[in-house]
């Protein structure tokens, strides 16, 4: 059996391990503290071009999105995301649970656009009974999305636009933000979104980490007393290491780029297999997942020998399935879903 | 310098980390429904005699405090603990924000009292007003305590008595459950626990993983849809197999226990050390947290060359210090421990 | 000026007033516990035929909507609503702040229908991911809608045949419930609601009241220590007799069925007058609420003489504006708006 | 039976009925936007000498603390009451359902020390570890008192200049306010605690209003979108005109003092009489709750001709009893409680 379901299925980056393993012994302070986490967020901050950035680690990105949505929000807002967006829909209720609203506008390919959410707006700014609602007091997207789509830089820029002259912050939620990096399709720099957005994370879990976002506060915009607000979460970690240590590894040598560079290669050779073998894409999905058509009597001939996620339901006789590729996908593993195939 | 100042000052036990990195390229499915983590929980009941509990895995103390509480309470409950517990002090108010009240009631060197539960509880129950007031739903107690100490098995017995008569759940916190486990002055089993508490949990942050802690729901009582309230609160792993692999390490050859009785004797040749040296102790602990009273000018000389964490002020001129040994601690440690003193 | 804005405008029926008056120097115990309290959930009882239903009573609408959702959901679940329902539009987010999602699905003329209802649910459990998603736990209902319109008795029952099979409660906000009841167009009747929904309220705060809703549970199931499920959300009233009074007085007589009758009778002769005028409905509405389509200009000469609430742009040139009679309105306020119009 | 358990149990003075009953047809905007809650707020800002004071009408008690302290402390702050204050022990967990937690420190006869807040104060910023504790964020008191007990002028000055120097609001919960205003041994007047006050609340349920608080902000400091805040909360009325109503009237002709100054004089009379029938106060209240200890075979033979609350047990034969007055107390009826007792 070769594995595709999802790009988290490996453990971490190799040099991770290696890293966690040397450091060991080393005596270092809890929470946080210790000087791994400082040099990683030092990298992270130089990375994004942006000195005067904030760097704090958390866990996991059910995690981060709520912390993030629910420390930057007054109560009285809610988070403006696309009907498909992960907070809406995949988070079983962890934005709710915080106490805010996910306000929905409409999505193509996962993506938001600039003129809807101004359309949303407007309309709520032109409704009288503004008291009876819940106040849009930030914009989420994720990139890549949900559907491994990405936004070009001017998408960005004219999101980014209408929330500044609304006064909403705009969260980049980058899970998988080190494959929407190295696409080959796309002309959207780490610099550029620590530029745009006011807050965005660098997804290390589904990036080649055991565990782990690295959350950017972009404009010294960073919640007052976070650590307490972190733990009143429960999201504290005693051993900050653990975080600390893998991202400076991920910002060593370009790690991180290296890991999404490679899941990219793989997945553009794995494209040019389902389109040998003649199958139809769901989605142009120019990152790590790629989502394809297939009859359902070959989905179950091809589960015989991969495995994959299943998507949704396309008509009576087709499913839509996912396949990604990570840091551990070698050209082994794409020869034999080829021959799957 | 010599590190004393807590239990989680290093990454963690060897072992784990070589399972780890030798498990590092098995492909396995997320949220903690890969065979690691099954066999973990296997190992778990074995060990705890409790062959029909439940386990499931978290990545810290405060979150899993936070998550048994408020799943385990009918909203209008608020769990009953030590003015000291970790719960009332030390959580930056995660139980509060879960929606939950924490009921204090006194306690002495750490430890709460059936006796002292009894009367807190009939005095609730006489007074005619209780739809104002929060209903004890549940009992907190750690184990070891703040303090370091223990309870014995009578004790336990008695305080679970009082909680099953008012038909409340009994909840240990076993964050350093294996220095408790392995004390010299212990008449307390792992089969004790599991038998006379509702539920609890193995600590492994502070027990040699690099994160991670095991709850126990021994009576069947597991809260229907756990996966989904563990997510709802940010706290469900995509790499399960992080917790997974480090429990089924320290479960396979009695390592937990082995982790514990090294630190036990390592903080029992401290003690010694201690005494020899003509300090007295703030505390009378049997576990791996040594509380020494100190001379201001003491207490400043020491610390030139070994770190430890300042408890709290005893007099104008006299502090208490805690001292902690944890899996790393060696002879080394303590040799030059004996020298600072 | 005549006001048609809303029915809330007035102030209580005079025969609520008058009892308020007369039973003012009596001394009775507080927090819901009078005997004005039980006498009134008596006649509600028996007007819903339904002897063993439990009766409580809130204060205010979006409280009542907030605490029903919030007492009587599972953590882990959310309730289901129509994409315009009032918990979903206009409640600033309460049901939010109590943790829960509202779940949507689409709508048409302010009604879910069942068909729509089983299929969001189909899909729900067909998908594998449920334990990242918020579980369907409640259906919420409005009856009259948001647009003033009905459910038919058969639509009820075909909602609460696909509630039942997936276990989930139905729950029908009654908040104008005395205008739907007496609709010219229905055949719905208290007592079939009481039989076919798991709890519901009839609102008083727009139907005669000063304030308040009766929640009435039809099937047992009023949640546990709900005195102290409302005190905790700060919702208890320490002279409960306010609310006992009213709703004793409009369960007297059926005081409450001819407030109801008569803002349809005014309703129904204004519907008559608006069609005479020449002007079109927004929607075909059988309650209390008319939605008119005016042009703008139109709009504005009629605003110098009647008071109405605009409720959407139609086009370019038109608005929907909604009138709405209550108790107090009378055949001269019809007479100013004929002439207005 | 003569009834003085509480000072809630008659209904409303009867110049609040009279002027609800006036006003009943006035069409009126609802949600509190109408002229009687504006002309209310300004007499209030007036009697309080404050006219920049911002001035919220809000239903109950529970719902007021509950709104005050958790829309005015940021999320990683807990509000510090005494250990017997009422946010502490009788709100049913109102303050934890808001996320926060209640900080306590000792009290005497109800009342804290501005020495007891420094040190606690002290104590807290002394300690390292204010990243895994509550922050203290606001002080509550209540005045008068859970025992009837008033602060002096300068108690609450010294009070206060603590809260100031940490930076911490000073709201005072006046549920009973106007007993405390007009008792004989008081220095304290409205303008003084609006002016010693960040925010506090004029009780009306328990000094003669049907219902409703009277929430003053003192310094400009009203959370923005207050109202928003307050829907969130299921607190918000719809027909405003309720509250507005009772304190328009309560403030014209200084009839809320006239209320408090009567239920003092009555309450004076009382201790006379308790006096003059050789029973001892087991606390000197000043205001218009008193607390008498019973022999317990007197407390039997009075309850059959008196209603009073039962405080608490004082030793084997004896216990604390309140009596307390109200607006509506009359002279027949301490002739009454002079015969029974």
């Amino acid at each position: 059996m070769v594995a595709f379901q999802n790009d988290y299925i490996a453990g971490a980056h190799p040099e991770i391990l290696k890293k966690l393993t040397e450091t060991n012994l080393e005596s270092l302070p809890g929470y946080g503290s210790d000087h791994y986490c400082e040099s990683a967020k030092e990298k992270i901050k130089a990375a994004c071009g942006c000195p005067e950035a904030e760097v704090e680690f958390l866990v996991g990105g059910t995690q981060t999105n709520m912390i993030i949505v629910s420390t930057m929000l007054r109560e009285y807002e809610g988070v403006v995301a696309a009907t498909t967006g992960h907070v809406n829909v995949h988070e079983s209720g962890a934005i709710e649970y915080s106490g805010h609203k996910v306000l929905t506008i409409p999505q193509k390919n996962g993506k938001i656009e600039a003129a809807g959410l101004r359309h949303f707006l407007e309309v709520f700014y032109a409704d009288g009974t503004q008291e009876h609602m819940v106040f849009p007091g930030m914009v989420y997207i994720s990139h890549p999305t949900e559907y491994g789509t990405l936004y070009s830089k001017e998408e960005l820029e004219n999101i980014a636009a209408v929330c500044h002259e609304y006064k909403m912050p705009l969260f980049l939620d980058g899970a998988r933000l080190g494959y929407g990096l190295m696409s080959y399709d796309t002309d959207v720099t780490l610099q550029d979104i620590a530029r745009i957005c006011d807050v965005f994370y660098i997804g290390g879990t589904k990036v080649g980490a055991l565990c782990g976002e690295a959350v950017v506060f972009t404009k010294g915009n960073e919640p007052a007393h976070f650590e307490n607000r972190i733990k009143k979460r429960g999201a504290l970690l005693a051993k900050g290491r653990l975080l600390g240590i893998q991202f400076d590894t991920l910002f060593t040598d370009d790690l991180y780029f290296k890991i999404g560079r490679h899941a990219i290669d793989m997945a553009e050779k794995m494209k040019e297999i389902v389109r040998e073998k003649g199958y139809e894409f769901f989605i142009d999905s120019p990152t790590n997942q790629q989502f394809v058509i297939l009859k359902n009597s070959d989905m179950e001939r091809i589960a015989e020998n991969v495995v994959f996620s299943v998507w949704e339901p396309v008509d009576a006789d087709h499913t839509a399935v996912r396949f990604a590729t990570s840091w551990a996908t070698t050209d082994e593993d794409l020869a034999a879903l080829k021959k799957a195939l």
